[in-house]
C-alpha cells in the first residue's frame, strides 16, 4: 500500500525552525519521502493536504490510559497524597475487563488528540496490550511493581504470565518496561528487583519521582536524601535508560547527577499544576542538558489525555515560570512532545521525525479554522492556538487510524458506552463493600 | 417562536454545585421556563438535548477582536514592551475595511468557543459594531483614547461620529464605553477625560492595568504611586463602574483601594503567561472580595480567542499559584466566565445565568466525547476536560448563532479567505513602507 499526502506544510521536526511545502509518500510502514513526489512513486491513495499542516504523530511520555474511568473524580483534593487516599480503593475494585474498556477509552482519546505513542502504567496490563493492538497505536507499557519485593515479584509473575502473548508481535507497536511505582509505595528492595529486571531485559526503567514537596521531605526524613539521589545511591537509576515522572523539585545536586545517567525527565503540567504538585523548572532543566519529554499522566488527574493542551499549557508555564530567563520556546515543547518523547522510549530512530526511512507515524492537522487563520508562524499556532480537534488524519506505521476525525480501529459510539457502564459497576461494587 | 431544549443536563450558574436534569423553553428573546415544559408551552422547534449539557453562554470580558490578524505573529519576545514595539506600526496599517474583516474573524472564533459577549477595546470601532450585529453577539465597544488630550478627544469625536448609526439599537446587543488603552500611553488628562466621559454617560471605564512590574516601576517612580493607587489618586476610578483588564502585579494598598471601587478586575491567564507578564493572584483577589471576570485578550497574545481554553488555563494555574492558600475552584472559574463577567458589564439582569426571564444566552455540549466520558462531575468537566470544539449549539437572545458546529450568521468561509488576503495585504503595506 502507497499513500501520497500530496502538498502539505510539512514540519519535520529534523531541525529548529523548518518547515516545507511538500509531499510525503507512505510506502507500507515506512516513509519513502519528504520532498516532490517523482513519477517512480504510484501510489494507491492520495490525500490532498494543501490545506493541511503534516507533522509527526505525538508521544505521550507518561500516563495512565485506564484512569480515565476516575475522571472528573474526587476532583480538587488540597494535596496528591489526599487524592491518592480516594482513588486507591477505587482502582482496587478495577478487573481485566475494566482496564480492557478504560484502554480503549484511552486509546481513543489518544488518537483524537494525535497521539500514536504512550508509556502507559497501570494494572492487568494484558488488557491494556489487546487494546493497544485493536487501536492501532504504540505502547511501552509498565509492568508495574508496588508494596514490598514479595509483593512486587508476585505482581511481576503474573503480569509476565499474562503478557506472553504480546512480546515479540511482529509489528514491534508494544514493548514492555518495568515500573516500579514510587518510592513511598515501593522500598528500596523492589526499586533494586526492577532495576535488575530492567538491566537484564535491556529496557527501561518507568517510576513516578519527586512529584511533590512532602515526597521530598519524607524521603530526606526516611532515607536521608532527596529522592533522586537516593534513588541513584542504590543504583538504581544507573546502567539503563530510565523515564522519571514529574520531577517537580529536583536540587541542583540532583541536575549534575542526572548528567551522567541515560535518564528522561517527563514533564505533566496539567497534573502537576491541578494536584497542586508544584511547576517544574523545565528551561532550566534544558540549560542543564537534561532531556525532557511531555506526558499528561492519567484523565482523572488532568483531565483528559490531549497533548495539544499539554504542550500548550507547558508553553504557557514555561514562559511566565523561568527560575533561569530561558523561556521555553514552541520549537522546544514541540520537540518534548515528538523527536525527545521517541529518544525517551529508545525508538529515535523509528518515529518522532519526518524523515525518508522512519516509521510513517503522521498526524495531519486542518489548518482551515479561525483560530489558525493568519497561520503566521506554524511553530507558534501549534503550541499556542491549535487545538486537539483539529487533528483530522492521523497515521500509526502507515496504518490510518483516523481520517476526517472518524477513527477507523475503534467502535466509538461502543467505547463511550462500554466505559459509562463498566464504570457505573465499579461505583455500584464500591457502594456494596461500604455497605457490606 | 418558541423552542424546547428537551432533557439537557442543565448548569444553570445560579448556585454553587447546582445542576439539573431539565428542559428550557425559549420565548422570543427570553427564557420562558427551567425545568419541566408543561402543555401551555407549544414550541415551534424542539432540540433533543438528551446528551447535551445547557450552561450559560460565556463572556469574554477583556478581549481585541481584531487583533487575530496579528496571530502567531512576533511571538516570544522578551517583554510586553518589546512585543508592542513590534505590533504598533503593524496596527498604524490597518484601515476599517481590515478591522471589519479581522473583527469578523474574531466574532467566528467567539461563537466558535460559546462566547455570546465581548468587551472589546481597539481602533476604527463601527467597523467591529458592524461585524458584532451581522454575527449576532453582542458586545461592550471600547471607544479607545490613546495618548494626549487633544489626540484622545480628536479620536473619540471620530468614533462618535462613526459610531451614531449603532447606538440605541433595539435589540440592545451593542453598548459603548471609554478605554483609555493604558497609564504608559495616556497622560492624567486622558484619564480625566475618559471618566468624565464614562461619568456622564454612565457608562463604563475599560483599561488595562498593572499589567508587567516594569509599568508598576515605571508608574512609581513617574507618579510616585503604584498603577492603581495613582488612577485613584487621580479620581479617575470613582463613581463609576470599571473594567481593569490584567491586574497582574496588584499591591495589599491596592486590594484595599478596590473595596470602595465598582470595578472588575479581569483576568487574562494566557496573555499573561506567554507574554511573560506574570501570574495574577486570583484566590488571593476572591478572598478580598474583589470581583473577578475572565478575557482572552487579543489573538495575538494567547493566540486564539478560546474562552474554554481561557477557564481551564485560570484552573490550573489558579490551583499552583496560590499565594493564600486558597486554591480556584471550577465553580468559581466558571463563575468568572459567566455571571461575573455578565456583572461586569452591567448585564447581571439579562445575561449570565439560566433562570425564566433571562435573556437566551445559551451553549449546548455535546457530552458524547471521550474527554467527557464518564463525566461524573459537570463542573469539573467543564473546567479541566471540556474543550471548545464540543460546543454543539450556541442561542443569543433566543436566536440561534450556531448548530451542530455550523455558524448560521457569517460565511465561514469568506470569513477565513478575507482574513488571510486582508492580512497579506497589510505585510504588503508593511512592505512597502520600509522600502519607501
Amino acid at each position: 500500500m502507497k499513500t501520497l499526502i500530496a502538498n502539505a506544510l510539512v514540519v519535520p521536526m529534523t531541525k529548529e525552525g523548518y518547515s516545507l511545502r511538500a509531499d510525503i509518500g507512505i510506502d507500507g510502514k515506512h516513509i519513502a519521502f519528504v520532498g516532490r513526489a517523482d513519477a517512480s512513486f504510484q501510489p494507491d491513495r492520495v490525500i490532498d493536504a494543501s490545506s493541511f499542516l503534516a507533522m509527526p504523530a505525538l508521544v505521550n511520555a507518561h500516563t495512565h490510559l485506564s484512569m480515565g474511568l476516575m475522571r472528573n473524580y474526587k476532583d480538587d483534593m488540597p494535596t496528591l497524597q489526599e487524592w491518592l487516599a480516594e482513588i486507591f480503593p477505587v482502582e482496587d475494585l478495577l478487573d481485566e475487563r475494566d482496564i480492557l474498556f478504560a484502554s480503549r477509552l484511552g486509546i481513543m482519546e489518544s488518537i483524537q488528540s494525535g497521539v500514536t505513542t504512550v508509556a502507559d502504567m497501570y494494572f492487568n496490563q494484558h488488557s491494556t496490550a489487546k487494546a493497544i493492538l485493536e487501536g492501532g497505536i504504540r505502547a511501552s507499557i509498565g509492568i508495574t511493581l508496588f508494596g514490598d519485593l514479595n509483593q512486587s515479584k508476585e505482581r511481576v509473575k503474573k503480569s509476565e504470565a499474562l503478557l506472553k502473548g504480546f512480546r515479540n508481535q511482529p509489528d514491534r507497536r508494544i514493548q514492555f518496561d518495568y515500573a516500579p511505582h514510587a518510592i513511598y509505595t515501593c522500598p528500596e528492595e523492589t526499586y533494586r528487583y526492577a532495576h535488575a529486571l530492567a538491566k537484564d531485559h535491556g529496557v527501561i526503567l518507568h517510576t513516578h519521582l519527586s512529584e511533590t514537596r512532602k515526597e521530598v521531605e519524607d524521603s530526606i526524613s526516611t532515607f536521608g536524601d532527596t529522592p533522586l539521589s537516593y534513588l541513584s545511591r542504590l543504583g538504581c537509576l544507573g546502567d539503563i535508560k530510565t523515564l522519571l515522572a514529574h520531577c517537580v523539585h529536583l536540587t541542583d545536586e540532583e541536575l549534575i547527577i542526572l548528567k551522567d545517567l541515560d535518564a528522561t525527565i517527563v514533564h505533566n503540567p496539567s497534573s502537576n499544576t491541578k494536584l497542586s504538585s508544584g511547576l517544574a523548572p523545565i528551561s532550566k532543566f534544558l540549560e542543564h542538558g537534561v532531556q525532557v519529554a511531555l506526558g499528561t499522566d492519567g484523565a482523572s488527574s488532568n483531565n483528559n489525555l490531549n497533548m495539544f493542551e499539554e504542550m500548550h499549557i507547558a508553553s504557557l508555564i514555561g514562559r511566565v515560570y523561568t527560575p533561569t530567563n530561558t523561556k521555553l520556546t514552541p520549537y522546544q515543547v514541540l520537540s518534548m512532545a515528538t523527536t525527545n518523547g521517541a529518544k525517551a522510549l529508545g525508538l529515535e530512530a523509528r518515529i518522532g521525525r519526518l524523515e525518508a526511512g522512519m516509521e510513517a507515524d503522521i498526524l495531519l492537522l486542518d489548518l482551515k479554522k479561525s483560530h489558525l487563520t493568519p497561520l503566521n508562524d506554524p511553530f507558534s499556532a501549534l503550541v499556542y492556538a491549535a487545538q486537539a480537534s483539529d487533528v483530522d488524519t492521523l497515521f500509526c506505521q502507515g496504518r490510518m487510524l483516523m481520517q476526517k476525525r472518524k477513527i477507523l480501529t475503534l467502535r466509538e459510539e461502543d467505547v463511550l458506552k462500554d466505559a459509562n457502564s463498566c464504570w457505573a459497576e465499579v461505583l455500584a461494587r464500591k457502594r456494596g463493600e461500604q455497605n457490606g
